[in-house]
């Protein structure tokens, strides 16, 4: 475990409070799904609402419940296979693409099985145990866990939802406030002999660590995302058909699927709209641009004459700013794609950034199953930065690596802007 | 019309009671369901339960109350869209192997879609129109055409089901009445010119007819389906792994799937075992084997000595025959696969022939887009005759003509052995 | 072999001349070739000449020295390996989709095998041996069998030039006689209770047997074949985009494909042009469509307001017309799709007629390896009747019967339209 | 062009020298093949021989003299499109899978194709020009790009042949001479803020600069690759099977490959054996291991407790150190595979690095259709460092990167182990 999350100074009694806030906020987002919604696969990198509802219940099982206290009983054995996601040292498991197949355990008997295992570890963070710290360590690595899946939970809705034709509202579909727009601006950093990567106190996952030193030459890095009407400047100087502004294989991803635009973006009478959570909207044009895959932002980049920063450039120019997008809390669940005025720090859209996902000089996967947690992720993806108006306040620090595949659209996911200094 | 389905003689009466005992059928169908299960689609030949009871209902309302009822408003004119199977003619339809991306409309609003339109029929045929009669005939298709899709659902549904390593249970899982085994008897018929196809009176789809001569040599036809124990003995001898038995594409399909049994069957304990309706079952021994594709049944009969019938042997030979299987009607509605003691005669599996569905001899297709109700499947699949124990009684006759293709192994297909006479 | 081909009343001395003339067409379709031409494998379908060379000279080898000539010894005993097609009970083989990757035995060694396999035939034929009638019997067989190796190999040669860019010319490319253009007229039939299926003395393949009765409604038949004039008709009135003239499947893969013309048309300068193996050629309008799958000639068929002859009907109508197609012979190698005045009755292009490749009633496959001929394939296939200007005139006869898959075009296919007697 | 390769102070009588010489290498390396073998084109990812020869010669025609001789002529203007690889700058290409479709122009013409452009560029060259340094520039980086696609033409062939089950033999298949078992020894490197990347005189690539800082940790290095009897060990304990070594992916990708030994390899009379260029030879233990991706590569390393090294460490540990691998050169073309006594430092096998391939710092690609080089390659791909048996002598210096996907084998591929110091 300590590699995992170290130091884990956080209280039982804290972490009973996260754990019960985190299970909350997953009741909450899926409070107005209908029971058929929560069935929904697209493809197979989305799951089912329904099974991330399960499979975050089963991680606190399988890595607290069953180690740790010997009268614990789940409420179906067969839970293990069916909601197991990828942890080959926990055992088989479902496949992944079959996941939409399983109907049953129903909604109900879901929310059965929530229930149960969040009586059994309130009960057993409740019990001052010897081992308390421990376990109140294992519990925030789960709420962390369980607030990965809200986002995938949300994203993954959001493209079931938008096979359906009739174009399904799940949150209010009132207007958005548009900011206006903002000039794009550089802001320039020395580099030198840095330090990046998490220490000290504080939740982390293990590949943020271990904290080590990296060089950066002089660099610049915009003061905001990439915009819609950034985007659309692209799009209109015949950007996705000229090879010369992409990489080989993305521009030939490009051709196959038929991408001229952003996910989810069509035209309709001399306006581009785009599918939400909130139904069909207008695009705002000064919101950050949303749904593009690496190989577009890549090639957005080149086309705008800079380029995208590394993630240590990334996490340097961001980690003395505060974080002002907006997030997905119990306050403003439905807040998603929500462009502000002010935006253009982070937390609007995640940022690719030009760093394949590998592992930090020193990096060691934990023993054990959870050692399974990213180490294996760690070839052909790209490393993202910041967080999306669907990622919890809880997950977004300068430290944080997500890491997707480039030819992905489906999550929140944008860009800013880097040059080298001349 | 008129090609469709004449003579049609059913008062509009009898066509209002026809529609409500089906329509209830349907409903009683997916009565132990929950909203989950219906949104299960396991492939893209099978459809999702809550939308076979949506394009059932689309069918009345696309084919008669639109174009004779002009008081007649949708519920949802995007239904059209999304409810449309395959009928060009009948305007754009959504992606077949995305109807389970569709939660909405769900469970509820598509039980309101069923009332609305079923009240609407119901009216427009106590009416006293001048066109009753057409009606009338419109309404007996389409009660025939919710009876083809009864089945399609009750087969859909044990497929989706199936990828659930829950092994969920739909019917009462009861142990079935079983069989004693019944030696294998064939009885001679002597052919010449006969005429075969639908005439008449009584309802029958286009590809029926037209009635038509065709010659027969003389030939023998088994009294009883093959059965699980004779498949054993195939399976037993190796019939699977033998390219002579096969033919080379039945081989190659064989090879690359891997059969080495009936689809949803398995080992266990030295018992075949094998997944139905009502959970996991033992296999019958001396029940007709089901679940095998015509690439399986051609390989059994060659391996066998004998050879498949072709539909015109079929319909002579059955056509004065009593019906002895067990049907889906309203009063045993889950008597699927069923095997009981006097089986043997037809009704429990769909037999296949050696015939591929072809057009019969002046056989046209009807003007609109009812003409594509089945003459654009005229290539690359196989007749089957009979009816299952998921077929509605008022679908079993001799005439009538299903077809799947070669690989297909979801309905419930099994096989009868015919032979040429020395 | 009684059922392969009985009568077989060939004497030995004309089995070698049958042999030793064609051996050397072989030779002389492939002797305008490059070595590199003879590696050319365009898809799984097709074969590289120099396989078809070593497979046909193999089949000699197999079914006829190996079990007949004690003192025989293959060149290479892994031949037996490399150059088997499908015939499992002669053992393993090469994969189907590896032929291309097959650089050695180059040229030369084939040319030595096949020298070889000719004297050790030859010596076989002329020992006087008891068996000579049998061996006869096998040499004509192999020699069948090489003819349409010709045809594919000549349609194999096609498909695989055609795919580079510099449209290559393997056959003299001067300008053909154009016939002029014929009205389409239709001759009557009375159909009634026939005969159809070879019977008596002269070369037949086991399929085309047992002769045998079946019943013909009366029916027309055109006196020509559809030609490219018609076709561009079809292509003119929006034939290709149109769903109602298609079957399901069949405008499923047109769509795919993105057909719009016969393979190997292109439009150039306002005239359509086609790729041949006398290079690229403007259309004739008079000369029969060629290269059309059955997917397309039942579209057109049901466009003009006709459709195919069943491969009874056809039969019977031509049995008693004389050929007057142009044939690959020896004086006319590279006749290939001449179109010439006159042209009509059939042997131009194959034609496809609406039957399913089935066994005819009574058939049985023979004993062995050799049963594998054509049996094996009787699924998803149609038949094709007549032959093309790339059949050797042996092989032209009334009840042959070629058969493909419906979507398959590259080779000489084309079609002839029957109709219903009113 | 600057950016390229700068400096590039070659006299233009020594870029004509290393035209002669690379030019000769190729035509060397073809001479033991027939025109057959010139075809073979294995998978989309190789290419065939012809194609290689030809594609060379078109880069020098592109490059050099069309731009720079108004007088030159072009055997063939449409040799442009059949032999541009992936230069969208240079115009439109042949789609690469079909290039072994390509049977004309054949080897003669070829042939003519190289002496044609190798005469006019050797009179460029010796007319005494002003750009005579720009164009000897342009001559190395032809030369550059010939060698590497020399490397690639030895690999695609042997992967070509061994699709053919007689195993053909390309090279003298004399026993090689086989080291002795060395164990395995680590030297440390203190690391620190370094300087890795090309600069100043000879040959690089774009992508090999701009030289630039970065920061190593203290690290070990192995003194030779592995081995195959490191591999069989690792085989021996279960470790293809065991997914706790390997990346999910790579593991996704070896288990539906079926992947258990390095490719090429297989099992036969207790041992191992491995299809080389001189044939079948039994794989000799102390070799390093070849043909593994670097998916198996990772396993193996954390099977082993080290792991791969960061391309960085590999360069700063070696910039110092002689080669002594085995060269393809003129005086041992065939040197292929040949592990000899001493063999541990670098240049038998390429070597797997930890690093993806991505710009270096500063990197830009240059203007024009040879910015194409490298740059658009950047992304999925992983770094190798080193030189193989295959690779021209001039071709192997510390700052080189080759890169290839990570499911990739075909190349001669191998590992060095690299730990962090504790």
């Amino acid at each position: 475990m300590r590699n995992l999350a170290k130091p884990l100074p956080l209280p039982p009694r804290d972490a009973l409070r996260l754990f019960e806030r985190t299970r909350a906020r997953s009741a909450a987002i899926v409070a107005p799904l209908a029971p058929e919604d929560t069935m929904l696969q697209s493809m197979e990198d989305a799951s089912p609402p329904k099974w991330h509802l399960a499979h975050t219940t089963w991680f606190f099982e399988e890595f607290i419940l069953k180690p740790r206290d010997p009268d614990y009983a789940s409420p179906d054995d067969r839970f293990a296979f069916l909601f197991n996601s990828y942890y080959t040292q926990a055992g088989p498991r479902h496949a992944r693409d079959k996941r939409g197949m399983v109907s049953r355990p129903g909604g109900e008997a879901v929310r059965a099985y929530r229930a149960h295992v969040e009586d059994a570890l309130a009960d057993l963070l409740n019990a001052g145990r010897d081992d308390a710290d421990d376990i109140a360590a294992l519990v925030e690595l789960g709420c962390h866990h369980e607030m990965q899946h809200q986002e995938l939970l949300v994203t993954d809705l959001l493209h079931g939802l938008s096979f359906n034709p009739l174009l399904p509202v799940y949150a209010d579909p009132k207007p958005l406030p548009v900011p206006g727009e903002t000039p794009l601006a550089f802001t320039r950093h020395e580099g030198g002999l840095v330090e990046i990567g998490h220490e000290g106190p504080g939740f982390s996952y293990d590949c943020e660590g271990p904290r080590h030193r990296t060089w950066l030459d002089p660099y610049e890095i915009a003061d905001r995302p990439v915009t819609n009407r950034d985007w659309i400047a692209f799009m209109e100087d015949g950007g996705y058909a000229d090879p010369r502004h992409w990489l080989m294989e993305g521009h030939a991803v490009c051709q196959r699927e038929g991408w001229d635009a952003p996910l989810y973006w069509w035209r309709q009478d001399d306006q581009w709209w785009t599918y939400t959570l909130r139904g069909p909207q207008p695009v705002a044009l000064d919101a950050p641009v949303c749904h593009a895959s690496y190989y577009e932002a890549d090639a957005f980049a080149r086309w705008s004459g800079a380029r995208l920063p590394t993630e240590a450039e990334h996490e340097v120019a961001f980690r003395d700013v505060e974080l002002a997008g907006n997030f997905l809390d119990d306050g403003d669940r439905l807040g998603l794609m929500r462009p502000k005025p002010g935006a253009g720090i982070w937390g609007d859209v995640w940022e690719w950034t030009a760093s394949p996902f590998t592992a930090y000089p020193g990096f060691r996967t934990p023993e054990g199953a959870l050692g399974e947690y990213n180490g294996k992720f760690m070839v052909n993806q790209m490393v993202l930065r910041g967080g999306s108006c669907a990622t919890p306040s809880e997950q977004m620090r300068p430290t944080y690596r997500t890491f997707f595949y480039p030819h992905q659209r489906w999550q929140m996911m944008g860009l800013r802007l880097a040059r080298d200094v001349a």
